[in-house]
């Protein structure tokens, strides 16, 4: 923890603790923008987080995601807990998720405060969205949301990288999206903890079931067995397995102790962005250390891009003192 | 370019200077294994690379990309030019883009040698695929394939990446791919340097096809405002015709200066990733800099990982004289 944490990052968290909602939306818009201040902000709340059920929801576009989310978070409230949910968009770097978002926000009621929802952009913040989606979980889980939702579509690298902040992970599929299907499954098939075939009442959601759980059985042996669960999420029916699902494999990784083994991977994670991000940064928005000189040298290939980069790190170790500075200043 | 290049990668330069296609083959292995042999392999090669069109298809899965690369590969045969086409599947990073590869061989004969197909994994390769697929375009550039097809599935982040190393961005799109169509061309739209409707013979298309018109029409006025084609790429119809606006995307960008700013865009993101990875490598797996001890701190809550990335990067420069060598080990 920095010694001193200005006042706003210390207001931001103060209020945060005590359960306003103000406060956590302007602590998320801060943390999306980074800077020092956010970074003194997640300092701040850092040592209080951890409580939280982190929960995954990701699928290829069309499967019902949202409408699967909107149930789930009705379903918690319905049993007394908090929810916040976070729709994460990275196939989109350019509108940024909008559309995600706010399909949600027309399902849910905007009026119960025991809901918190936010989406996400990828535009901005130092270290990517796997970066900002932690930095924006850990605050919904310091201000005392006990169940934080991650929706992000489908199972690409960084949809993968997101998913790194979740214990639980659901994966969503529909019946009849086409020949791909195969090789979508193939890619997910590893990262789901509970499968939801949604959209259970249309033609093929028993094939496309049956067809994960041959799947998964081919997996062999192992202390947790994903279960294939069909939901249709429109009308909230199955969504109750869905989060009993999801219970018991928060129960599996507690009694394991594959919780702490997610929490030690999340960490390091986190830090190799971190530390990533701020070399990029440091290198390539300093202008120090000759990196616009030997971009354009390799641009003329004059230089490979390999020996570019050692150049680059060379002069980066030796930078000098003013390093600390330059390091002090962003994200 | 290093003093000393080893037998092995001198070699397997000189072969593919030659043509020799199975020097060709190998150096390509070599790259995506990394390590100090691939960096001595592509500083001999890089100063022989610039004179191929790379060309990026892709699109959603279901769309017919493989299709349509394989007859856009005819074309260009038939107009005697050498092709080289990398296919990239970011969207799965467990089975490694295996499906996409094999996909393609069904249709394209193998004894063309004139015409080279690789496909990508996303493991292994040091800095991700992006930077894999760099190496692997510059080795089939620098063997004289005039033409170098970059295949990659849906318009996420990573396939953003990956597509920077093409100069000219195709957007395969298919009528009836579901409601999602919007919110994944509002994705694409910036990327595509040319648009093209595929099974175009199917119902729909039109509608497509216009769609796709009034947005990228939003865009106002632009030096180079991409057509849309329709195309049925099983049957070869329509495909002359986005040989045709490739070629034309291609002189535009030589003609305006934009070629020579992709190039120094493409070698400003080579050398970010290289550098990137190189420090992550170094931080993580040479267990130097005290990584572990404070990622355990972050995983139990008593430094935040901000904290933790500034103390790693401290030690990271203050990293003494057996730095030099640590470098120098890795790709």
């Amino acid at each position: 923890m920095p010694a001193s944490v200005p006042r706003e990052a210390s207001q931001l968290a103060a209020g945060l603790f005590a359960g306003d909602r103000r406060a956590l939306a302007r602590a998320i818009t801060l943390a999306e923008t980074g800077g020092r201040a956010a970074r003194e902000l997640i300092g701040e709340i850092f040592a209080h987080t951890g409580r939280a059920h982190v929960i995954g929801v990701t699928g290829a576009p069309g499967v019902g995601k949202s409408t699967l989310v909107d149930r789930l978070a009705m379903e918690y409230r319905r049993a007394g807990k908090s929810v916040g949910i976070v729709a994460v968009d990275p196939s989109s770097p350019f509108t940024g998720g909008a559309v995600l978002g706010d399909r949600i926000r027309m399902y849910l009621g905007a009026s119960d405060p025991e809901v918190f929802i936010r989406s996400l952009a990828s535009r901005g913040h130092l270290g990517g969205l796997s970066v900002a989606t932690d930095d924006v979980v850990r605050l919904m889980d310091a201000a005392g949301l006990e169940v934080v939702i991650v929706e992000t579509v489908g199972a690409g690298q960084s949809e993968v990288e997101v998913m790194e902040v979740a214990h639980s992970t659901t994966v969503v599929l529909a019946p009849g999206l086409g020949d791909d299907i195969q090789a979508i499954k193939a890619g997910i098939l590893e990262i789901g903890d509970v499968f939801v075939v949604n959209k259970a009442d249309r033609d093929g959601a028993d094939r496309t079931a049956m067809e994960l759980e041959v799947m998964l059985d081919l997996g062999g042996e192992r202390p947790w067995r994903p279960p294939v669960l069909k939901v249709v999420a429109r009308e909230g029916q199955g969504v109750a397995e869905v989060t009993a699902a999801i219970g018991a494999h928060a129960e599996y990784l507690r009694s394991s102790g594959r919780w702490s083994d997610l929490e030690r991977r999340r960490a390091a994670s986190k830090v190799r962005e971190v530390v990533t991000a701020r070399v990029s940064l440091e290198v390539f928005e300093s202008r120090r250390f000759g990196t616009d000189r030997l971009v354009e040298q390799v641009a003329n290939r004059e230089i490979d891009p390999y020996s570019a980069a050692d150049e680059i790190l060379r002069a980066y170790r030796a930078g000098g003192p003013d390093h600390q500075r330059a390091g002090g200043e962003e994200g």
